[in-house]
């Protein structure tokens, strides 16, 4: 079988890539091609597999051409995220509406010239949801609690969950689309997401390195490991439509966690001195943003699929822990660590 | 004032002009210009109005020059309708997703050209809501019931609706979107909207016609007159964003009736022999389009504003009556009632 990963030199997408290709398998079948479309060139270890092929450019540009290349299965992760699209509008309706759009109508088009369906698995977002003076946003969010978005970054993602749906109800694609969580922690630089902190204030003190929290101790948030992410991702599209049901956009499963207890975890896993390296300096913008976002999530769907979140905080450090020292110099990741 | 109302040749359109001319204000200022943009030239009354221009084409393709020529407020009610956009997906996207998609980045064009922010009604619909196998669609939905749109119609609609949220939280526009109720009795011929015989069952009868209803007798449906729905789109023009509250898309008053109920209420108001023009024969295309539509609706928002929906079928029947009477050479379309 044939895989498009869009946003796939990002971190989700490479990681997905690395997972599907260690699989071998998707759904049953062989993994023969994963194509990596994004805006950049994918890491080097993906290009070492001789399955892999990369498209490297603006997604919109490349719609049709991918389209015409014909792909078993899509996932579809590229986008912009939060914090820079509340600063660029139009690179926000670009990338994450215009580019999921046309790059639904390529392959209707393809499939109109004989093409096949796709599956066709959606990253959305847990940022579909906020407060809504019609219905107060509960402490929980559900699949069936009523979106009410509070940033273009949520409003694409939630339109793009009813054109995929109204696309597979006409049988264009085999659409479904899972809702991330906030994924952490992420390795790397921070990001132009408002949830970025969520990584950096347990990323920098384990390099070392000093982090301002932008929000108070007490901010609750749903958040999942990369590794239950991408196990999230590759389930959704293994999902039978009858295990789906009509609705098909749903939460992945979710570790609702403070700030305080996220830092307690990295207290207990690297150390009170590690712990220390986090201040915290409230950031407006940024405050104003995550006290729309959601406190918690609960599965449903996700559930049923079999998903898990990670057990506790402490593991997902751990995992970040292990990733670093698995990657070749993600030691340096890890200076802040007493040896 | 000047006005835009786009779909302004068509029934609804029309009748909101005529009604905005008569009054000369809305939201306490003098209405000076009225802009009617459709594909269809508008009805030769509205045009005898010094206060009245026409701008014929289709809507995608004049975008950029309305928003040039400036506008107070917009009323955006050009739509394709339900029935023709499952027969023709291409023509939904374009004339409900992508021409409203248009007019709102020309406006926001224009704005950062200088432009005004204008006040801007969406007219919505009923069809955003559906059945879900989450959530168990409520035999009377409200403002704040979970959107599961079954055709592509409900879906732009409901996308549109968050697309306006949030042009409007950026401040392009002053948005809001009334979800029109089945809009009955529609004068003239039937249309290509699943929910066209809603008017045919009654309209046909009276013009003396035989009438064919695809659906049976106990398929209830939400439904508001003309006169009423023209009332509610400007009560939502002219509501302060205050009594909106944070959620903008809301439901318009209806009368929750059935199919038996209507004719009955054709029975009383124009007699018996009108009534038996009616015949059943179920159409399975219609009736399953129908079968995923909401049974009855209640309003919230729309009721803070004090609008109301008719008190009877009867008297929706009454002022179809009315208006034809009113109308030079409609008496034509009552040739079925008895002197």
């Amino acid at each position: 079988m044939k895989l498009l990963i869009t946003g796939g030199a990002g971190f989700v997408g490479a990681r997905l890539a690395r997972t599907l290709l260690a699989r071998g398998t998707l759904a049953g079948k062989k993994i023969e091609h994963v194509v990596l479309a994004d805006q950049f060139a994918p890491p080097a270890d993906l290009l070492a597999d001789a399955r892999v092929s990369a498209r490297t450019g603006a997604l919109l540009a490349q719609c049709a051409a991918l389209a015409e290349e014909g792909f078993d299965g899509v996932f579809h992760l590229a986008s912009a995220v939060s914090g820079e699209c509340e600063l660029d509008f139009e690179l926000g309706l670009r990338s994450n509406l215009d580019s999921t759009r046309h790059l639904l109508d390529a392959f209707r088009l393809q499939l109109s010239k004989g093409g096949k369906v796709p599956t066709f698995v959606f990253s959305s977002s847990v940022a579909v949801f906020g407060p809504d003076a019609g219905v107060p946003m509960p402490p929980v969010v559900t699949d069936t609690t009523l979106p009410a978005p509070q940033t273009s970054y949520g409003t694409h993602k939630l339109m793009c969950e009813y054109l995929i749906a109204d696309y597979t109800r006409k049988g264009y694609i085999d659409g479904r689309s899972a809702r991330l969580m906030t994924v952490t922690v992420r390795p790397g630089r921070p990001n132009g997401a408002a949830s970025s902190f969520f990584s950096g204030i347990i990323r920098e003190p384990l390099a070392g390195v000093g982090s301002v929290c932008p929000v108070s101790e007490d901010v609750r948030h749903p958040v999942l490991s990369p590794g239950r992410t991408v196990e999230g991702l590759i389930a959704t599209y293994e999902a039978t439509r009858e295990t789906l049901g009509r609705r098909l956009a749903f939460n992945l499963p979710s570790l609702n966690v403070s700030v305080g207890e996220m830092l307690a975890a990295l207290a207990r896993v690297a150390g009170p001195e590690v712990r220390a390296r986090v201040t915290f300096q409230r950031d407006e913008r940024i405050a104003g943003i995550v006290a729309n976002w959601p406190t918690g999530s609960v599965a449903g769907t996700a559930a049923r699929l079999g998903l898990k979140a990670d057990d506790s905080f402490d593991d997902i450090i751990r995992q970040y822990i292990a990733d670093c020292r698995a990657t070749p110099g993600g030691e340096a990741a890890l200076k802040g660590l007493a040896a």
